[in-house]
């Protein structure tokens, strides 16, 4: 990999050039032939005598060795054309940034003005302007079709295989089509049932898709807080999350150059970025949840429309009529969000204004297509607190006001828990499909016990496996840092990693038609002793031969036909090439006579029986029985210079 | 913790010491006062406002500060005693050891020998040896008094609160008691249900038990190889394993010195000792599977019953019949013992001879109580090779020889896989089960999906958690390097830690009755900002406050009230006790005025509703909702220093 920096500033060096043995190639969609779909070719070794593998590939024009990245330009915003060439849409004199929106930073403080001001675009009346809308009205849109090619892995329609994946797993009703058309995305999009989370002003961005019929996806959280980091950190750790397979990133700063750190995200990101807009409306009324207003909220939204933010956690269910509902829980109200409308409710004794308002919220979010994530503010914090009541009202009401942002127009997403202990996950999951009309889940973790902080990527990885398995379409990450502090890039990593294994574990088990070829090209190159390969296919090959060189160093061993757990004398899947040998020379009486010692009950006579049967491959066997270790004797000497 | 090394020698040096904030309690159980079974209790910090927490302790004697370590010496015999007044054994000059038990290693590489030496005890006549034969006849031994103390976690009968965790887990047909009595173990024992692995001639043994109706347990692999590794890290490793929670440790050596590497292991182990016999038969003939015969692999297992380890590894299950059967797999044969029978039996054109023998095996496990781990040796080795027919023809067979075993007075587990999707898990287990009669199960993972090289300790955790919530007993940990290389010590314990998150995980959805009262008590710890009894209740205390202290360095911010996510300036935590506080002014009249709220379908006049329901709240709440920053405040100005 190469740390480019640009010679021009020092602000900021992010990691660029392709994953070992990797290109990026482009796919071109049929239906719109001036659309290039990103796509992660992992190149096998010669010899390997299967074809490269094509993989889902979030990492943007970081990995691509044809563009100049750039950080303090930005991303080229392509999409800008497609958004336009839609109509409906006026550009505008947006509005202005406050002192505020950065937390009133003194000149001392200040981070560096991302230098291009884009005027924003924003929908004009009653022009459809959502990819909800769209869907509804039969239109595929160009991030449809972007969308559909992206989710097809770069394959060729294979019927066959395709269904015998998808026989063989256990969907829970999920409907994971063959093959991915633009018009199956639009058809899962007019129900509801997938986003596309793609503000019009978002224009540096590869769309992606969000539905249980889809790959399970990853978030992973990043962003600077009132005690630690800065801008270059946070542009810095979206584009490692990303590099490591992260599909969209939520920046959740808290404290000061909040607004211009969202601009430099924003601005260099090719994947979806959601917020928190009441963290930023907090720190514009110096940070008591008390001074809070509809208005102070309203016109955060709306910067954040304007910069263009892809979805908004919004915890329009945290009721007041719920509140008192936590008061016996164990650990409470853990969501920030939560707690601060919990706050504000009680110290104005008045309904949630984001209950209130919500109408008037979704009329702002349609212009701009930001897609709502509903926030679930009193998700459980603890196992003692899984599947309570406080909970279950909350995921009731964001039934309710999944229904009201589509009768608005609005694509909508809904985020679940939290900490869930094994048995009660799947109800999670059940209600949630039940109560919200199958719109996407999108929970954190969840954390399977409470027991293990440093390992809450582990803790939670768990449960986003299952969950996902049973229909969650987005698992967001859980970091090693989780309870304890602010991940840094190696825990961004890792968090990521473990998120991508508990997705793929999911899609696998869903009979995801595609989903299995990676297994089965890794497999194949375990089996084979093609080292390099199998690093190649893994999620983090720099890992993985790191790993391998810690016991074997050499690069002879990279080729050697056996590893270090077994060493040379007997290895395993050396000796099942034997058995492949033999099995072929098997002739249907042969198979009848092991059968049948294969049924009969136990009895210590039955070698003979067999062996009768068998008499006749037993010369040809055993001429061919004692070759296998010449040439892995031949390596352990080598073995002894180390 | 200490490094403590003998001063006489710097073979091996080991971890002794308590963990933080922790002491070694012994229980007493009533029915045998000269038992002392160890417990780690965790000291909470003053003003906790609730007692310190027992937890199960596999460490040994290496956590107690009153025993001075010496691994050269060993640890305490204590258990012959508790052997030899039960009777039916007689002390014997034993096998003598042969070049060849070390791999005919030349005096230049040969590892220095454990100085002391035992004669073995074994079994004479017909006397009950093992503990199935004492528990088919009624009889309760020291081995299962001290395990039922040891799985009560040193509480007390709580009836009520116990029966509340049973009902809310999902057990899927295990009868987890709500509290573990003498009795208890010794009817799941002679069902054949647990097994309490404990050579007779393995004396510093701590007993614990093996079974679905007991807290599930963890297995740690560790053993040089041919290519790496020396016998001061192989005890190194050991100590270290149980340190971090094993319940057993296998010994998976290969190559030389593997005869006094296992010496040096069993003299250190308070915890059961596996191996694999044929690894080491293997090694006496030169590696080459085709030589093994019935009679070397017999010397080898009475080698390994007289040094005393617990359980063996027995591949028995792979017949002739069933090599064939995994000719088409992507990934062969992957376990090393099933691929070595596999080989022999080819070779030969023979049925298995550890199936032929398999009664004589009986017989000389039955007089060393060494309890049977029935190997699958043709478990899956990729997604792809999932419960496959040659998988389960083997389990089929692994049934079979359970009963023999059983009928021949020995105690048994089953060993499973391996490479399983989520969806195919639960299949394993409930077969298992059916065909095996409920011996207790344990299983390697399962790996949940094949494309993560280095970090497979997750793939499987996701696997090991759900098969431990279905029924399995034991948990055979993976490092993240598997596939990769030899575990150092950082492996073992991230391999060690996953796992125990794993079972702990399964204990809870289970509803085992004790399980969440240490969830409870860190989650209680984590809400009242307790961060030193958060990280001392976690698994691993020193990563938590290394996490902790990356972000948050200060001792000050170990008693600060927020942490480093949201920082002082709203923290969700401290604002739930405002609505303690609000909720507990409530009256019935107001809760239903809420609970009308709640109940309403969406409606944007509700707000006022409810203000009116509320209003005589309403200044009381002002006058306290004001308060809750003034002392995060004060800290945020200490954060300016940082």
């Amino acid at each position: 990999m190469n740390i480019r920096s640009n010679p021009d500033t020092t602000l900021p060096a992010v990691t660029t050039g392709n994953l070992p043995s990797s290109r990026k190639i482009y796919a071109i969609p049929e239906s719109a032939p001036d659309l290039r779909v990103p796509l992660r070719e992992i190149i096998l070794s010669e010899g390997a005598g299967e074809p490269n593998l094509p993989v889902y590939d979030t990492s943007g024009p970081y990995t691509d060795p044809d563009v100049l990245i750039d950080v303090n330009n930005g991303l080229s915003r392509a999409r800008l054309d497609w958004v336009k060439e839609r109509g409906g849409v006026e550009e505008y004199q947006g509005r202005e940034i406050k002192p505020e929106d950065n937390g009133n930073v003194g000149a001392a403080h200040a981070a560096k003005s991302f230098k291009a001001y884009h005027k924003p675009l924003r929908g004009v009346g009653d022009h459809m302007i959502t990819q909800y809308e769209f869907a509804r009205a039969g239109i595929i849109t160009k991030e449809m079709i972007y969308v559909a090619e992206r989710e097809n892995l770069g394959r060729k329609v294979q019927l066959e295989r395709a269904e015998a994946a998808r026989a063989d797993g256990e969907s829970f009703g999920a409907e994971v089509p063959l093959f991915v058309t633009p018009e199956f995305v639009r058809s899962e999009i007019a129900r509801g049932r997938a986003i596309i989370p793609c503000n019009i002003n978002h224009a540096e961005l590869e769309p992606m898709i969000i539905g249980r019929n889809f790959l399970t996806k990853i978030n992973a959280n990043i962003g600077n807080s009132a005690v630690t980091s800065s801008v270059e950190e946070e542009v810095d750790k979206m584009v490692w999350a990303i590099r490591w397979g992260a599909d969209t990133v939520m920046d959740l700063s808290t404290g000061r150059n909040i607004h211009t750190t969202r601009e430099w995200i924003l601005r260099n990101a090719p994947i979806p970025i959601g917020t928190v807009p009441i963290y930023q409306a907090l720190e514009k009324c110096d940070g008591d949840p008390v001074k809070l207003t509809w208005e102070l909220y309203k016109d955060t939204l709306i910067e954040q429309c304007e910069q263009g933010v892809d979805y908004f956690t919004i915890h329009a269910g945290v009721r007041l009529a719920y509140i008192h509902l936590t008061a016996n829980r164990v650990t409470g109200i853990v969501s920030r969000g939560g707690s601060i409308m919990a706050k504000w409710c009680l110290a104005h004794h008045q309904e949630s204004f984001l209950y209130t308002h919500f109408e008037e919220i979704c009329d702002i979010m349609r212009k701009y297509d930001v897609s709502f994530s509903l926030g679930d503010g009193l998700r459980p914090g603890s196992i003692a607190d899984a599947n309570d009541r406080a909970q279950f009202a909350e995921l009731e009401t964001l039934g309710e006001l999944t229904k009201v942002a589509w009768a608005k127009g609005c694509q909508v997403m809904i985020e679940g828990p939290g900490h869930v202990p094994l048995h009660k996950i799947k109800i999670n999951m059940d209600k949630q499909l039940k109560e919200c009309g199958e719109a996407p889940f999108y929970t954190l973790g969840p954390l399977t016990t409470d027991i293990a902080p440093g390992y809450d990527h582990i803790t939670s990885g768990i449960g986003a496996a299952m969950i996902g398995w049973f229909g969650c379409s987005m698992l967001c990450y859980v970091t090693p840092k989780e309870h304890l502090g602010l991940p840094n890039r190696d825990d961004v990593k890792v968090g990521v990693i473990t998120y991508k294994i508990a997705a793929h574990a999911s899609d696998l088990a869903k009979g995801h038609p595609a989903a299995q070829l990676r297994d089965d090209a890794l497999s194949r190159a375990r089996f084979d002793f093609r080292w390099q390969d199998q690093f190649n296919l893994g999620l983090d090959p720099e890992t993985a031969v790191a790993y391998h060189d810690e016991t074997l160093p050499k690069d002879a061993h990279k080729v050697a036909h056996f590893c270090s757990m077994c060493g040379p004398k007997f290895c395993s899947m050396k000796i099942t090439q034997d058995v492949r040998d033999y099995a072929a020379t098997l002739g249907d009486n042969e198979k009848a006579a092991l059968n049948l010692g294969g049924t009969a009950s136990m009895g210590m006579s039955m070698s003979g029986l067999i062996e009768d049967g068998m008499a006749s491959m037993s010369q040809k066997f055993k001429d061919m029985g004692q070759q296998v270790y010449v040439q892995a004797e031949a390596v352990k000497e080598s073995n002894k210079a180390l």
